[in-house]
């Protein structure tokens, strides 16, 4: 039996964010949906960079983002994650390393290139991803670490990984890792595009190996098909040990045992990019769950991050957590 | 004669900024002097990165931010310098056209990569540069476009371009090719360290061929190696028809025909990155030259500029500048 040494061990796609601003008839001329994620190709990815306006590199991928949120609170983190060996994948591993996640894929040799989003935020802060996966879905099931993924606490998979075959085999293996290990399975559904596109799959997934859920609104009724929150959210209630439904700015509610527990959402002066807001709640829940504290403890934490990632540019926190949580006397 | 199609074009050195933050601590055992540029090589360059911090990607360098300040005010700039071939050329490229700057300069397809400067930010906002030059002195003397040069009312030349043989050259063509069109040349200082490494050479380049000089309080002292800054300005103003000297909080004084203008600093409620503070001055400021507008209004732009670009991280505007100075009756 494994030791266990790291909190959470996230699974996901490793991708660098091309962060820009742009005017709303931007997304439209380019038919992107605003507020969500869309996968393009090289070309589209080199026609949107070329209309589009100067950016700002950053670190990302959502369960990255997570990874890099659950060590900045002191958590022991590491990800899982497909790089090339190119200048964005340098990036990539620089800044996931230091920032004190524990990171070992090995980067691709190959010519396809380390992912990246395009994400174009419009004036009212909101963001809308536009992603090229490059050698991101090569993660191929050799490549998920079995000592690492039982060293962990949680193992935490992002949906987004679901959008290709070879990846998804990646994620079904960690999550029977974990299984046999006696370890806990947390998914995020990651985008309601991404949960049309491959429900009946996420039902199963869910059904089968998950205990945590993070979903928003918009993603968990598109899962359970109804328009009602509260019906979707009984559905989840039902089918996992513990279902995190995050709201925006009305808060999030926490489905566990026979309770519901509702976090109010931490106030923001001004929201300069909500990119991250949910990778974040995640990192403080998780990094809670991992450290035993009570359901309501893990949802005040996920708040404060999700509200210090939103107040900037960029999916990863500017200032250490830790802090935050201690000024707040969580 | 060629025409005027352009109000500046700017020569300088072509980076792409890592921006990250430390504690001072680092800069010491780093043995960076806090607030100053210094040039470091390749493997200097990827020690230093290895060992800080997780950073943000954004296009930088001196006189190339000037340019971009130029654009964002509503004015027609260019600008003239070397990246290569690869990921942050292309990043650089992308940038700087995107935000509306003539750049046509060819990039190298030679292995040397394109310029990066590991800026690393303290708690108190300040700045420390580190910069690994890469392909950015290798701008040839052929690579200076002639007609462009001469198509601006203004050239705007970076002290650090200085900083190797082969760019002055090309730097010192500019300036001919300027003067023989009837254009104005404007030089900036850069950095204290710059300008001891050059004392000499940036005497005799300014007594011959610069009408507009910028600095700070520290590269004036170190030019006129004088610990007066009364008596550094009285030089600098005896050898430039305008010389523009900034003090920081303090503001600027602007030394022109018998006069001195004091400009005070716009406040900022809080300095997250000082980074391209003295770029966007020169910008606010040549963009008024350059459309005829009182010394004053110069020098008020430039503070509006400065306020802009210190309040958060990165030496580019984030909002465009023509719109500030609009909401000001600039």
């Amino acid at each position: 039996m494994a030791e266990i040494i790291h909190d959470v061990v996230g699974i996901g796609n490793a991708i660098v964010d091309i962060i820009g601003r742009c005017k709303d008839d931007f997304l439209v001329r380019h038919n992107a949906s605003k507020g969500s994620m869309r996968l393009i190709d090289a070309d589209t990815a080199t026609k949107l960079y070329e209309d589009m306006g100067p950016g700002m590199e950053i670190s990302g991928g959502s369960a990255a983002n997570t990874m890099v949120g659950v060590a900045s609170f002191g958590g022991k983190a590491a990800f899982i994650g497909k790089v090339s060996d190119d200048e964005f994948g340098r990036i990539f591993a620089h800044d996931i390393r230091s920032a004190g996640v524990t990171f070992n894929t090995r980067p691709s040799t190959g010519s396809t290139p380390t992912a990246r989003s395009l994400i174009l935020v419009t004036p009212d802060g909101e963001r809308t991803m536009n992603t090229f996966l490059g050698v991101s879905p090569e993660l191929a099931v050799n490549e998920v670490d079995a000592d690492l993924v039982a060293s962990a606490r949680i193992v935490y998979l992002e949906g987004y990984l679901f959008d290709r075959p070879e990846a998804k085999a990646a994620f079904r293996q960690a999550a029977d890792i974990a299984q046999q290990a006696g370890r806990q399975v947390a998914l995020t559904l990651s985008d309601p595009f991404c949960v049309d596109r491959h429900r009946s799959e996420f039902l199963e997934f869910i059904r089968s190996r998950v205990q945590i859920l993070f979903a928003n609104e918009a993603e968990i009724t598109s899962l359970y098909q109804t328009s009602s929150f509260e019906e979707a959210s009984r559905y989840a209630h039902a089918a996992t040990k513990i279902a995190i439904v995050t709201r925006s700015a009305k808060g999030s509610v926490i489905f566990h045992g026979n309770k519901a527990t509702t976090i109010a959402a931490d106030r923001v002066k001004s929201v300069a990019d909500t990119t991250g807001a949910g990778d974040l709640f995640a990192a403080g829940f998780l990094y809670g769950l991992a450290g035993g504290k009570p359901i309501e403890v893990c949802g005040r934490l996920g708040s404060l991050a999700a509200a210090e990632v939103i107040s900037h540019i960029g999916a990863r926190p500017e200032v250490p957590l830790a802090q935050l949580a201690k000024s707040r006397g969580l």
